[in-house]
């Protein structure tokens, strides 16, 4: 069982190669893909994050796609090649080698096979240097999200994925056989954060929510990544809005550099223009011909239509539509003191579909308790939610982002799929 | 339902206000503490960061803790006040009163309650100055933690949490009603950091797992957060220690500011000292009078006993233990190629205790089919895991940090759920 293959030191990644040309170095990786040109071989190296070319005058022996080897050569400026240098005169030492032929080709310039398939092989399809530039993107709009909150002094918190009692969507809630009695999985922070303005005033979550979803639609997943925001002390949900764009126009900026050849990545306007919903049904009857005023949500159609006006009108990818009804937003929602039919809530859309909800939420104790009894449910169920605005709350509000579909718009995915690491549906529960 | 109280432009954050001394300014919170001296009356503000005091010359009328208030004064430099300045002449906007007398005192030095009763009314608990200090070192540990994992070219991941099969631990593990199926909530993202190593080459991830931990104690809970790292190419396990110095030393250096007045905080050395597991069962068996020389593991008196004696020897908080037996180590830990009965595993203990657990894992696919089979485990039931190992991987290895644990242990905290936002365990499911 015990390797018999020697270990050097840690070699040279190859994204630092540059900083070494005129110098033999050690460097490793797998095996990309192996090209004969004339009596020339030309073997793709590929580490986690870069690739480089590595030039054999000699015959190679079998190099197979995906073995692993440390590689010991010259580095050589050589501004025709992919990353400007390549590799001269090297030495192979063969680490692990694939234990069966490949079944997918990772070797082109994208994975020939359908969405399914790259699922299935997952740990092996992802490897593609064109299928995994998403998890780096991802990764990277997380760290500017979370750093743009902290410089506001927003407190990042780990809330219990384990409750009682199913209280926040009633339908699409997960079981779990809590030491034999039922605990279901959390389907958002969305109380605890609330919870938690009255301890830090400011907070965020990055955290994994549950959805027994079972609809099998390019848009649906059991599982997906929540960046969660809430906030205390706001005039209204403006005060909300102006920290999502703030937080998001941050994100793209930073994000942007994983991705440098997407040439639709859009940017946050200074000022994302704000349309009333009452506002947007009334454009919409007028330039669709039928009354739809008395609608209590847009459709997805509707939604197109307002992205392609805010790009007409405003230039802008984005576009904040507030106010929507009560009748569809949940019982915390604040409403509008003025109409209160409707709500300081919003929905950002971008380029014509929802990406973002939030708003302002209730704070006081009594305003929960009549919106508890107005929707028939019970207060006992929401105890400790309750404890919080029984001592006290101000006025606050926040936003939630679905990280994986942020991602899927950024990167042109039609599947949210796409862009979820193992994704987890009412089909799909490996690898 | 509506509020009929004002909704003014938001307020200066307390810990801002020392910018304005000499001007009037409006900031808000809690009221935490009255007091009278003399003719005078001293209102503690606090808001979600930081405290002020408030000095009111009249009588204040009636002003209970936890009312939320938004307060126009003048900032006055005071030396003798805590944070060097007060409020002078402010007048009172109430948004909202406390709806029940307080079950808990916030407003002395600390909450005089026991553990459980703290637990149950945590979300008025932690507003206690004292009991959220913990949450703030949590963010700041795992920000550093990002944080000098991304300068080292690490990628963050987020990982399913539902699985197929309950491979890892056997015992211990939650099952969810999974559309009809059975399917079981991760124990640790063990199986899926491996599989990334071979897409993304450095990984790390922070999120929930979870034990179905039936015993009640003070460090058991059925989630925790879990910081987890692992990366390839690494010499041994060496690498691995390496990375998890340099990142805990990160940050420790940095949380230290979250907690300024704790005397006990704890440096990493710039070297660790590292003692083989063998080399310690003797030393043990010789202070101790006993021989332990044939025993599998450390016991918890045996760790204590190391970690004075790292303390006395080399003034170290922090102590590494390498080369635990195979027996008590996952099947998928790296035999040590001379003694192949230990293994290139490691535990960083602190202060006598373990806290980190991590090594040198298998790379090869021969290997895994080979250790599976000794384990009497079937290969099928690790398909998707195995898949990353049948296509080429390098040497690789990691660890994971409780990050509960951890805080407990910096705080001085002896119960875990001190350090637990909102604990989960085998009697608590509940706020």
């Amino acid at each position: 069982m015990i390797n018999a293959h020697p270990l050097p030191d840690m070699p040279c990644p190859i994204g630092a190669l540059s900083q070494y040309t005129a110098q033999r170095v050690r460097t490793a990786g797998w095996i990309h893909a192996v090209r004969r040109l004339g009596g020339v071989t030309f073997v793709i190296l590929r580490d986690g994050h870069h690739m480089v070319q590595v030039v054999i005058k000699s015959h190679p022996g079998a190099l197979r796609p995906e073995t692993v080897v440390y590689v010991e050569a010259d580095v050589v400026d050589e501004p025709r090649a992919p990353g400007g240098i390549e590799l001269h005169r090297p030495t192979f030492d063969v680490v692990s080698e694939p234990a069966n032929p490949l079944p997918l080709d990772l070797s082109g310039p994208r994975v020939e096979a359908g969405l399914p398939t790259r699922l299935d092989w997952a740990p092996l399809a992802l490897r593609h240097p064109g299928s995994r530039e998403w998890l780096r993107v991802t990764a990277r709009l997380v760290q500017e999200f979370r750093q743009a909150l902290s410089q506001e002094d927003f407190v990042e918190i780990h809330t219990p994925k384990l409750l009682a009692t199913a209280t926040e969507g009633g339908a699409n809630v997960f079981t779990v056989d809590y030491f034999g009695r039922p605990a279901y999985l959390a389907q958002s922070p969305q109380f605890y954060k609330q919870m938690m303005v009255g301890v830090l005033g400011r907070v965020f979550e990055v955290g994994p929510v549950f959805r027994a979803e079972p609809h099998d639609t390019a848009r649906h997943l059991s599982q997906y990544t929540s960046l969660d925001v809430e906030l205390g002390f706001i005039r209204d949900h403006h005060t909300v809005m102006d920290v999502l764009a703030r937080t998001l126009r941050a994100m793209l900026i930073g994000a942007r550099v994983e991705a440098p050849e997407l040439d639709s990545w859009p940017e946050v306007p200074t000022s994302i223009p704000v349309i009333h919903f009452s506002e947007a049904l009334e454009m919409l009857s007028l330039a669709l011909g039928q009354d739809l005023c008395q609608e209590p949500d847009l459709a997805p159609a509707h939604e197109a239509w307002l992205g392609e006006w805010a790009q007409a009108t405003h230039g802008s990818d984005f576009l904040f539509v507030e106010g929507y009804p009560m009748a569809k937003r949940p019982f915390y929602t604040y409403p509008d003191p003025k109409r209160p039919e409707f709500t300081l809530s919003f929905d950002l859309l971008f380029r014509g579909q929802e990406l973002v909800t939030g708003g302002q939420r209730l704070h006081l104790y009594q305003d929960y308790v009549a919106a508890l009894a107005s929707r028939g449910l019970e207060p006992e169920s929401y105890e400790g939610y309750l404890m919080a605005f029984k001592y006290g709350m101000p006025p606050h509000g926040g936003f939630a982002i679905g990280l994986e579909r942020l991602v899927a718009r950024l990167m042109g995915f039609t599947n949210i799929r796409e862009a979820t690491l193992l994704p987890r549906d009412v089909k799909r529960l490996v690898p």
